[in-house]
C-alpha cells in the first residue's frame, strides 16, 4: 500500500524533507493534499486527519504520514519511521539515534530560518514585523547560519567512514535534508551564502552530489518539485540581507 | 553503570525534561556538570564532549546523555532512548513514535517559550530586545499557549485508555514533560496561566498527579531540583504579561 503524505499543497516547507526521502527511495507514495478533492485529496482531506479519531492520535500540524493504520507526525519522527524502511538510515540503534539527532538539529535550524521573516508572530503578516525581521535576519546570517553550518561541516569531516556522507558509509535521509538546507539558504540569502559557502566545502559537495542522484535529479526536474516562494519557510526578501 | 547526564549546571532548562524521567524511574545517574571539577565534573567536562572524537558523534548543544559508549543529544531523542529502558514509554513501535511525537511538539512549545524573551537573538541581552519581547510575549500568551494547550488537552481527552495519562494506560515521560510545561508557564506567566488554566482541567490534574508521585515529590523537595530563574527557558519578567 502506498504511503500517504499529508502536507500543505502549495509549498515545499517541512514536507519537502519527507518528499526527498520518498523520492530518493523510489517509494510508492501519494501527496494527498495535492490531489483534487474528487480523488480524495485537497486540504480538507488533510484537515480531517487533524481531528481526534478512535485511535486518539492526531498531529498538531502537518506534515504527517499515513502508513496503513499508523499515522505519524513531526517531520523528524516521520523520517525516523521511514529511514529503516526505505534503506535511508543505519540499522543499529545507536546509528539510528545519531541520524535522528542530526535531523532534529536540522529541524532547529529550520525554525530559526522561518523566524527570520516571522520573529514576532505567525499570525501577523511579514510586512507587520519587517523591522524586527531585519534584526533577526542579521543575527541569523552573522551568527546562527555559521554556528549550524560549522557544526554540520565538522560532523561530515568527523564521520569515521570518510564516505562523503554525514553518517556512516551510505546515503541517509540526513544527507537529503542537508541538500535542502543548502538549497533553501541559497534561495533566501543568496549573497550571504555566496560569502559563506567557501567555509563549507564538504556540505557544498554533499549538496552537489545529492542533486545529481538519478531519482533526485528526476524529481527536481518534475512538476512534483514545487518552487521556493514567499509562502514557505525559506523566503527571499532582499531587504533581509545586509 | 550510571547514566551520565550533561547539561548546564545552574538551570533547569531542557535538561530538566531528562532529569524528571531519570528521577521518576529511580535511575542511577550522575548530573556531571554539577559535580566539582576534582570529581571529573564541571562545565569543562561537558564542553569536552562537544568536540568530535573517534566516534565522530557529538552534540550541537546540551543536554546530552552518555550511556557507556553511546552518546545521545537532543532532549526528545534522549527521552526516546530512555523511554523503553526506564519503563516510561510504550513497548510497541507505533506507541513509541506517538509518545515521541508528543515530546517533539512539547519541544516546539519550549522554543517558543524561550523566544518570548529572546525574539531577536540569543547573543543579545534581554534588555536589548525587550520591546520585541513584549510583542512576541503578547502573541505567545494570546495565541500560542492556547493553541498548544488546546491540542494537549484534546490529546489527553482522546486517549482511548482514559487513564488520566497522555498516552496509553501508564505514565510516560510525556506526562512528566507536561508537568514541567505547566510549572514553567506558571512561573513565567502567572497571571495569564491563572486566566487560562480553567480551560485545561485535564492537564492541570495531570500536573498535580505528577507532582505527588513519590519519586517526583522527593526530587522536587531536594537540592537536585534547581529553582526557576531568569537564566533559564521559562523566565518571569512581569512586563511581558499584559
Amino acid at each position: 500500500m502506498a504511503y500517504e503524505l499529508y502536507y500543505w499543497p502549495e509549498i515545499q516547507g517541512r514536507g519537502e524533507f519527507v518528499r526527498l526521502a520518498l523520492e530518493e527511495a523510489g517509494a510508492d507514495y501519494v501527496d494527498v493534499a495535492r490531489l483534487p478533492a474528487r480523488q480524495g485529496g485537497g486540504t480538507a482531506a488533510m484537515m480531517q486527519l487533524m481531528e481526534p479519531d478512535a485511535s486518539g492520535r492526531f498531529s498538531f500540524a502537518p506534515p504527517f504520514l499515513k502508513d496503513g493504520d499508523v499515522l505519524i507526525g513531526q517531520t523528524a519522527n516521520i523520517l525516523l519511521y521511514l529511514g529503516g524502511r526505505l534503506g535511508l538510515a543505519p540499522r543499529d540503534e545507536a546509528g539510528r539515534l545519531w541520524t535522528h539527532q542530526l535531523q532534529l538539529t536540522i529541524a532547529d535550524l529550520v525554525v530559526e530560518a522561518h523566524d527570520t521573516h516571522h520573529p514576532i508572530s505567525v499570525n501577523l503578516f511579514y510586512d507587520d514585523q519587517k523591522k524586527e525581521a531585519k534584526k533577526r535576519a542579521k543575527e541569523f546570517i552573522d551568527s546562527r547560519i555559521p554556528k549550524f553550518l560549522d557544526y554540520f561541516e565538522q560532523v561530515h569531516a568527523a564521520n569515521p567512514r570518510r564516505s562523503g556522507f554525514m553518517v556512516g558509509a551510505k546515503l541517509t535521509y540526513v544527507d537529503l535534508s542537508m541538500f535542502q538546507i543548502i538549497e533553501g539558504l541559497r534561495y533566501a540569502f543568496p549573497r550571504a551564502m555566496q560569502r559563506l559557502e567557501p567555509e563549507y566545502p564538504r556540505l557544498v559537495e554533499l549538496h552537489d552530489h545529492a542533486r545529481e542522484r538519478p531519482n533526485i535529479a528526476a524529481y527536481l526536474a518534475s512538476a512534483r518539485r514545487l518552487p521556493f516562494s514567499e509562502e514557505g519557510i525559506f523566503r527571499h526578501y532582499p531587504e533581509l540581507e545586509h
